[in-house]
């Protein structure tokens, strides 16, 4: 609820009080594009329907009330008035402190190690998941906190791993298929498909889009070793900035380069850091891959061999055993990772036994749309 | 071919002179790490095998030699001897100045305007492309220098838009389906599937990760209007920080947020800058629609009205005749778009006729790497 509104600056910028004591400038420029009346937006959809040039460029306020405690603004040379509630104001708030340090994260991201997760792993059953919202929404945000979780009580069958994908998005296939099999072959064209150990690492960091998660189902698996762990990079990354400070800013200032040409007919390249930061300094991606770095060849020269310190200490904190949560996945159980964020790995296997996993790719767009939209219609259902 | 090396700082560095009077150094642990023999990197698929922390910490150049023009390094404390060509180390040279001006692009990206563009269209026809591999490999090579692209002799049909994806990559997914009809609807969950002319912009910018590429085919186009147009982001963003490098720099410096909640269960939404640059500076994406440009809440209240009217600015370029190269889709015909440069628009249509296109997403990963692996053909055929 607000509680008073004046016009400061010509009329460029309006200064709200709110009933519970807050305050907020806002620009008329910006209030103007983000009105929310139906000639501005569309009812059906709620896309805009003008575009910024539709805005006459002298845009000032010219009476501004409250009533019922929302905003009313009449907006020159348009002669348009434009009605905005008091909750959706304090919701969009930008009068505030934006600057942080580098590498942030919001705080809906919880960083975890293996001391505050190895006995808290996120679960859910497929069948909970499937047919109680509230399931999938908790097991979906934890995805979002954690960056991964597993899920029991898939059908130990080839291609059930796709029934995970169906519960909030869509595969992204590529050349390894819309699904991959990750079992060891006589002749493999990726290290996955041997019964070596693999490196903590992200998938496929030689993709631009890199595929933003990554599902990992077992069908069978009686080898000796052959355990999952999962590393959470956003935590390894703070750990390395925290002791290290111009190694994080080294790996995050320069690209990186990834390359995979182990089929023919693939040349997959990217160029991009190993740890990635928004333009306002917000961590946003992990890109870990000993098989893949290609030679980087985008670090000034003066400062390679900090770049390949601030790398092999990287490396080293991800081998950390207390950055560590492992778990051996049994036939029925998958596994997903936030490909951007948390690491996988897993250990060497033999004996008699038969392992065997399937693997896929899915995005995040899907996941955080199909999230969102769980907590709205929980949240409404609560109202 | 070498024709002189030197080792300098007990070890840690080499300098090496070739034969075309290129010099360059390297560090050692570079160069042990990117070791080309079959312990370091799998013959098969060409994999590294080996981390980062296998490699020892004080690792340094013992002996150096150069036979038949490449060069023999022997690694201490290890004991390895290693053989590098010397084309190879010529292309990975890294001892440059590799500092550039933000905004820039590699040499293999061409910017273009209507003047440069209009009458030289990159186009192909689907059969030869689909049978010849240099003129699959000349139309990839132009959407990767462009950012666009025309396909000739589709079947006029539904689902006929498969085929152009499938001559270089996959699908992308979403809530949208593989593919979508892009035509006149009377209760439309989205602008695009109406008679209204679309301002230039690039799609789903809400999504993270952006498809990276769309593809646009027409199977019906007897409307009055309905023209198509593309506009070279990277041409109009380079123009924005020739005539206002402040306003390049904040579109460039804070992220924009978009969302689209126009359908029941979709709530996508993503905070990414207008103009993305990579950790040096590169253009690497344009993100810009009106339709779901959210409330930007990410800009200090003391920029805002700068970040407007960069954006304005930013709008008004884009919406230059002269940066618009113009076509109408014929029945039959497609085109792709690089998504994450080149804006699309359509003019509004009306008449008797029908206009009926389907789009459909996907990601360059795939279409470099088709690519790439075409190039390499050709190149190996010739030598």
């Amino acid at each position: 609820m607000l509680t008073n509104v004046t016009v400061e600056d010509e009329g460029q910028i309006i200064r709200l009080a709110w009933a519970d004591g807050a305050s907020a400038r806002f620009h008329a420029a910006w209030l103007r594009d983000n009105a929310l009346d139906d000639r501005t937006r569309s009812p059906g959809n709620n896309q805009r329907l003008i575009t910024v040039l539709d805005i006459p460029a002298d845009t000032r306020i010219g009476e501004v009330s409250i009533a019922a405690g929302d905003l009313s603004l009449h907006f020159l040379p348009e002669d348009k008035t434009v009605r905005f509630p008091a909750g959706w104001l304090a919701a969009h708030v930008y009068d505030r402190d934006v600057r942080q340090q580098a590498g942030w994260t919001d705080e809906t991201i919880h960083r975890w190690t293996r001391a505050s997760m190895q006995n808290a792993i996120p679960r859910a059953g497929l069948a909970a998941a499937a047919s109680h919202p509230s399931v999938l929404r908790d097991w979906l945000a934890a995805v979002h906190s954690y960056g991964f979780a597993v899920m029991d009580g898939l059908p130990a069958e080839s291609g059930a791993l796709l029934k995970v994908v169906d519960l909030f998005g869509y595969i992204r296939e590529t050349n390894y298929g819309r699904w991959f099999e990750v079992r060891a072959e006589v002749n493999p064209n990726n290290l996955a498909y041997t019964n070596l150990g693999l490196q903590a690492h992200t998938d496929n960091p030689y993709r631009d889009p890199v595929p933003t998660l990554q599902v990992l189902a077992c069908i069978e698996n009686t080898v000796e070793g052959g355990e999952s762990s999962v590393v959470d990079g956003f935590s390894v990354a703070a750990a390395l900035q925290e002791e290290d400070p111009e190694g994080f800013r080294l790996l995050s200032s320069w690209p990186a380069r990834f390359e995979y040409a182990g089929s023919a007919g693939v040349r997959l390249r990217s160029k991009r850091p190993m740890i990635e930061l928004g333009p306002d300094g917000e961590l946003i991606a992990i890109r870990f891959n000993n098989r893949s770095l290609a030679p980087v060849v985008d670090v000034p020269f003066d400062d390679m061999s900090a770049y390949y310190r601030a790398y092999r200490r990287f490396a080293e904190l991800i081998e950390d055993p207390a950055f560590e949560v492992s778990f051996k996945l049994e036939a029925g159980q998958a596994f997903i990772v936030d490909n951007t964020r948390v690491m996988h790995a897993r250990r060497a296997f033999s004996g008699s036994g038969k392992r065997w996993l399937q693997g896929c790719y899915a995005d995040k767009d899907g996941l955080l749309s199909t999230l969102a939209a769980l907590q709205e219609n929980v949240k409404e259902a609560a109202e």
